[in-house]
Parts: C-alpha cells; structure tokens; sequence
C-alpha cells in the first residue's frame, strides 16, 4: 500500500500533482505551510477548498513563517517589490532561499511518523521562475538526505511527477484528472483577483491561452 | 572573511561548537530553535546566557513547534516517556524525525540573506544517542543539497567541528576555549535539576567524571 504526502501550496502545480497523487495512491495526506508568504490567505482558502474537495486521509497547516522573519524574497518582504515578468534567466526577486528543502523537511519528518512512503512535490524545472530548488538534481541529492538522516523504517522517495513538463501540459493532465483549478491561486501579488502580469500569472495565463482554454480563475482584466 | 552561523540549541555539545565557531571566525551569527521540546524553556535561557557571553553579530530564535504538531519522539511528545539509559543501540524513542535537515534548513536559508558561508553544527556521532541525522554521512549528504538547491551566491559549508570527538574530548577542548558549561543543558527531562540518568544526562556525567572535573551544573542527586 502507497501512502503519500502532498505538499499543495495552493497553486496549479500542487494542485495537479494532488490529482496525480489521489490517482496513484491508497492514502493521501495534504500538507500545507504558512512561510508567511504575501498571499498566503488565498493560498490557505485554496489548500482547505481541496482538502474538501479531495478529502485526504490526513491534513496539516504548520507554521513556517520564521521564513519571513529572515526576509530576503519579495514574496515573504512586504518592502521589496514584485517585478512584472520580463522574462530575465536571472533567479527573480522571489525566490525564497532554500525554501523547498525546508518544506520537504517538514514532510518527511511527517512521513516518518505517519508511515508515509511518498512525498509528491508539484515543482517544475524548465517553464519556471527559475528557481534553483525546483530542479531535478536538487531532489536528486535531497533523496540522499532522506537515507541518511531518518531512522529509514520505511524507504521515503520524493516523487515530482511534473518537473519535466511544461505548463500547458500540466494544465492538459491536470483537466483530463479533472482538477478543480478554481481552487487554484498562483499569483505573488495579493489582491482579490489575479495581477495578470507577475511571472507566475504570465507563465499561467500563457499556457492556458495556447490550449485555447480559459483559466477559471478572476484577473483583474478580466 | 568567514562569517558562521551556529546552530545553538543550549546543549554541552553546541556551547563547544560555538566556542570554536567563535575562535575560527571573523563573524559568528547564533540561532536557535523552539521545536517544541519540553525542555525548551531551558534551552531557550541558556541560549540567551550563551548570547550575553558571545556576544554574536545576530542572534535570532526561530519557531519550529510544527515538530511537536506531527509528534513520534519523546522529547516533543509529553505522552512519551523519557526513559533512563540502558545502553541499547537502537534508535531512541528521543529520536525527532529528520530534526537536523530541518535545523540546518533553516540556517541554510538564513546564511543565504545574510552572507555567511559556513554552518556549525554541533552533532557527535559515536559517542551519542544513535540518531541517524548525527552522522557524517548525512551531511555530507545535506552538503550536497546546499549546492543545488541555493541561488549559491556564496558557497556555504556545513562545518561538525565535534563530530568524531567523544564527550570527555569535547569537554576538554571545550574548557581550554573558555565556554561556559554552567549556562548548557543537556537533560532530556523537564525539571529544575538535571536527571542524571537519562542518556544524554548519562553520556555528560561518564565525560566530566572521566575527566576528574565537576559538571558546573546542578542535578537531583547533588
């Protein structure tokens, strides 16, 4: 039997890796972190919204937000600015340092005490912000961590079922498991509808629209 | 020049550690971590003491208690029984899942905003509770995460000055460095007097016998 651990941070690629997760799994449990990221109160309304939807074995909110209280992103540093994409290569403003292997840490330690054997993380390396803790080789030595650093009663294998895909592929899955993108909010500004215009509404917006599918989420063009 | 964070929980260990954190470095930086132990009132004192003493360039206490959410170890879960040494070599039920990628996750983050390249941690692997997150391998491991998964701007190295000395080893060098072993707790129970008789109580008291010194602070049996 598969138990898994899903991070959902609320956004569309948690939210399909959830739909992968619920596919090809017996037990699924949804974790979600509050790292005191700007727009973590939709953030929270979508991870409840899917918990309702998907119904997992267990759920979890934890409290990350010692994040903001280092500061260095402009997602968790109310002072620094969220940039319109312009399509620069650099690592943006938000990259929040070392974030994804502090929220897989909290995963596995749950795993650990729950029996849990997967940890579904929705990150994506190419059509990306250009994170540097979203690439394959980044998990591929987190894997390693795991063997070592637990108590290793049952194997714990990260999984990113989405890391190779593009995001209209990801919408396209996502669609064919039909995942509730309404209960999806991928904006880094915090405003009652989508900016449109951030890198994750562009890299959104544009998959999407070279499917020929509406995003069903508010934007404030719209 | 080097600028360290020292992972600083207030045990014998760390103190040591931070000690030669503060020898070898131009700029020491302490944090230290409220992961719900039912200790941490304790730890949390001798952090603040170790800080007056030190006197780092920051200091910053960070809220892990999500440990204590998720549960599976005696030190973070108050139904647990913290039990008297016996010399067995299993992993303890004192063992925290994963406690120490998630420690240095959180220092990894932090020397990313602020500049430092190195992390001490005061981990000892032989003469120690057998918590698999204490061995070289593991971070060695952790190492390798660092460089994949940062923006890498300044490599940071994990620096376990202690790892391969046993406790009367540290002791020693501990008190040719001046550090204060009166503001350290080590005790994994929760009164005004160290136990005496758990193992990390055990494991101290054996050293500083072995040594022919006192132990500075005080125990029940005293």
């Amino acid at each position: 039997m598969n138990k898994a651990i899903v991070l959902l941070s609320g956004g569309m690629d948690s939210l399909v890796t959830a739909a992968i997760a619920v596919r090809d799994n017996e037990e699924v449990n949804f974790l979600h972190a509050n790292y005191g990221q700007r727009t973590e109160d939709r953030e929270l309304a979508c991870f409840e919204a899917l918990c309702d939807h998907y119904r997992p074995r267990r759920k979890m909110a934890i409290d990350l937000t010692w994040m903001s209280q280092i500061g260095g992103s402009a997602l968790t540093d109310l002072s620094m600015q969220i940039k319109d994409h312009d399509g620069s290569l650099d690592v943006p403003n938000t990259y929040v340092p070392y974030r994804n292997a502090n929220l897989i840490g909290a995963a596995v330690s749950w795993a650990e005490v729950i029996g849990a054997n997967r940890i579904y993380v929705g990150a994506v390396e190419e059509d990306s912000s250009g994170y540097p803790d979203c690439r394959e080789v980044f998990f591929a030595a987190l894997q390693k961590t795991i063997e070592y650093g637990t108590n290793n009663a049952i194997p714990v294998e990260i999984v990113t079922p989405v890391i190779h895909m593009n995001k209209s592929q990801i919408i396209l899955l996502g669609a064919q498991l039909g995942a509730p993108f309404e209960h999806s909010w991928s904006c880094y500004r915090n405003s009652d509808a989508a900016c449109g215009t951030c890198d994750s509404c562009t890299l959104r917006l544009r998959a999407f629209a070279a499917l020929g599918m509406k995003d069903p989420i508010p934007y404030k063009k719209d």
